[in-house]
């Protein structure tokens, strides 16, 4: 969607489908599909130079997928099409998540979907209030949707340090207890009860307490072209799977880019995982910041980390029973859990008012570059 | 005062009071204090039957205490009025607390003040945003006041914090060091004396500041009848008797009923013992929240909660000097503080912005049931 | 500058300098300089005495460096005079604190800044409400810009945290791990690249939105008379010297005092050394509060706090490696660190809605008290 948007304004309607295909820039980076492929068959390829080239696949993958979600859900009616966005809305972090589940990777899933919120709330919307900020002297938008998303990620923030504190104080040896196993269940079901009413609230009841996200999600006014349903389905489809074979690729090479880098697998995931997964709603947040469209910049970052605490992460812990070798807890370190709260709180603060400004960005980025900067040097060990 | 208020616009007032005592279905749980009392003399009667049974007399008990506090305080004026309301309005809590307090079981003590804070900020709270946002859009209430309470549930959760932190870095297995009682000492003093001049800021120098909230105090208006002053201070005593009577019954068949339900001492005292204790203003608050009188129902959930951290919880400390066999400090458990705090900044972003709609109040719900569900699991040991 | 402003209102401008100096009060404690280096030479002088005498003698001494910089500031344009305040204002602050360094006292130079922002956001803001209060109902300022402080403030708090976090998790018995000293200067760095775009905001592409701070910063209005360049700078640099001088015996008196009297390092540190350096500020926010100028005694106690944490910390980490026997390391204790965020999170409750009153002043002085209380409680072991 980032690009889509980004472009509409510019774009002339091109005809020929495949020539305003080659027209987005994003598309190019579709050519490290076949690259990495063939760079997987390389016999000594270093482990960095798949994971990048997987990364940067990716990115386009992802942002096809955001595209043609949007193109069903302009055919679908405003109730449909909202479901439709706020469900594949984050399907390449679920995709990837899910990938890193049945690979049995836990610590990897719960760092990507730490850093996902982090890289949203932190970096997405830094980027976004700092150039929209130096093209604009002072950006406004809605605050009383805005404090309605930080209560929600507040209550996420909840639901995630209360299985880690149970975890830290009551694992043992040989695992976590029954007991933390069925509050991760019961706070799963929980979670995914709130965020349905959150989306029958947001869709249905009090559609006009966000209405302007609600107009970048259901309205296809600004969409290049119209595609067809079959087309978007078949879209959907193909750039799902080829979304998994990369995540597949790139969650394979996470191990050794770590190794040969010196970075630890948390920081691979908090940092690289995470961004890769959400460049496309990132970039998006941005080109809107950058466009002066504050309610749509603020309802894209804040609405996916939404999405990620309430939807991704229950879903990943039910899906763990069937997919992955052994359960995921929700149980994030003490460094995840305190840098989602700093966060949290952070974003409530600087967001709170329905202002922004170049500054507001940079005390985003800072709190963003603290905390990686904290993961970066801490020892793999913990 | 639930039904009270609740009645008082439907109910026709009756000549005789017997009849309008009768209609008032709260009252016929009275009912329960001759049952609770014969079947504590039944040999082999199960504790949990025990605790249900005084737990559902004290409910009409804690009402007939707020009601003739009520009455009494219409007739004494403004002042006197708000004083009394302030210092009897969490009697139930007080009276239970300082029966466990003498049984010496601090940490049921502990574990009703935190519940209780949470039941009136979360679930009373949570509740009346739900049933009066399922009636009306959106409510409305003046965001001063609650940014008032707000603050002070901050100060609260401090004062609890700090020496609940200095007991786990600090005490020995021998118990607490001598430093940690003169801490609890003077913090204790510290808020009673804070809570005296709040006594004296939100009812002599700033009462514009809460003037709904008075009008409910002070305000005999809509009282569906009049009682002498003999009547409310001899009905008060009674009832005060009554729930010392049940609420030592309650405290003594708690232990077996934990035993018996496989729950731990802490789940029983932080949300059974809680909600009993706090019925009579959760209810109030609730039926004030579906009559749209916001200010009210905010006020009361609020208000509550800063009378048992500011008021109930510094003379149980020093009560125990006297009473207890050995002194209460206020050494809360990591979980308890933790789901404290998380109340509070949840309640503060909530109901910051002086609007609540349904789903506000499903976001309540969503940390209180996290919270509990935390609390069901918890393995007593710890 | 606490009586430069104070006295301005009364004072009668007197034409000979020496006469206007010793008519304000404050100068007469000048009289502790020879005091004290007087005590230093009588042998067997208790510790406190000579502790409490350089104190006394440095308050002074603060409000002179202030002043002479706001003289130099009226001299030198908006820009380059809002640069000096924000840089020499905290001077008395980081003069003690680099004695403190090269004694080696690092735990007393933590401490001393953790105070230093308690004492300002707390005590000073606190005293301002309550004695402003006392005369007006009900004080307004300007919320913008409080909000921007309070983000300002959490982004330091973070700061803080998370280096603080690493070394309890990583130290070991040999010392902080080589990744914390990178960390520590990396967090140091970030910070002073973050406080010197504060400084562009604030000076250069926003002042609008901190105009009444600016006002107090730059306008020599207010000023009782007007220095020649010459004396000023003189002025500042003997000041300076005296501030020095007085911190080394203040800092070397500072164990002694702590043994007479039974108190911990910590606590010196934190409440009397804290205070001390700050005095100027803080008298001077409170002279502000009482004459109803809310928004010069908001901005100066939080614009302090900001100075302190995100250029006096830093500046401090980075002279290290060239002054101290060791490098310091930003690696406060778990109850520095608790009551930093408790801190920073209640100003920003408190301070949020751009009104105050008395009753606000008494929350912010019932947190710091019962933060001092646990630091004076607290043993010294840890």
């Amino acid at each position: 969607m980032s690009t889509t948007h980004a472009e509409a304004a510019i774009a002339h309607p091109a005809s020929n489908p495949f020539i305003s295909f080659l027209r987005r820039p994003i598309n190019w980076f579709l050519l490290f599909i076949p690259i990495t492929v063939a760079l997987e068959h390389v016999h000594g390829i270093p482990a960095p130079v798949l994971f990048f080239s997987a990364a940067l696949a990716i990115v386009p993958i992802a942002a096809t997928i955001v595209a043609s979600t949007e193109q069903l859900s302009t055919r679908t009616g405003d109730a449909i099409g909202g479901l439709l966005n706020a469900t594949f809305g984050n399907a390449p972090e679920l995709i990837i998540a899910l990938v890193a589940l049945k690979a049995g990777l836990l610590d990897m899933v719960r760092a990507s979907l730490a850093g996902a919120i982090l890289a949203n709330l932190l970096m997405a919307l830094g980027v976004a209030f700092l150039l929209g900020g130096l093209r604009f002297k002072e950006q406004r938008f809605n605050p009383a949707a805005t404090r309605a998303y930080s209560t929600m990620m507040f209550v996420a923030a909840v639901s995630m340090t209360v299985p880690s504190a149970f975890n830290r104080a009551f694992a043992t040896q040989a695992g976590p207890i029954r007991e933390e196993k069925m509050l991760n269940i019961g706070i799963a079901v929980l979670l995914l009860v709130a965020y349905g009413l959150y989306l029958l609230f947001s869709l249905k009841t009090h559609p006009h307490a966000f209405a302007s996200v609600e107009s970048d999600g259901g309205g296809g006014h600004d969409l290049e072209e119209h595609w067809s349903v079959a087309r978007a389905v078949v879209t959907l489809v193909l750039a799902s799977l080829g979304a998994a074979w990369m995540s597949e690729i790139l969650v394979g090479a996470a191990e050794g880019t770590g190794q040969a880098l010196g970075m630890s697998q948390v920081f691979i995931g908090i940092v690289f995982v995470a961004i890769v997964g959400g460049a496309a709603e990132s970039g998006s947040a941005i080109a809107m910041g950058r466009k002066n469209k504050m309610d749509l910049s603020v309802g894209i970052a804040l609405g996916s980390c939404i999405q990620i605490a309430l939807f991704v992460a229950p879903v990943l812990v039910l899906a763990s029973y069937f997919l992955a070798p052994k359960p995921l807890e929700l149980a994030f370190g003490r460094a995840e859990i305190g840098s989602l709260f700093m966060a949290v709180l952070c974003g409530a603060l600087v967001c709170g008012d329905g202002q922004s400004n170049w500054y507001k960005g940079i005390q985003l980025l800072t709190v963003y570059a603290i905390i990686a900067l904290m993961f970066y040097f801490m020892p793999a060990a913990t």
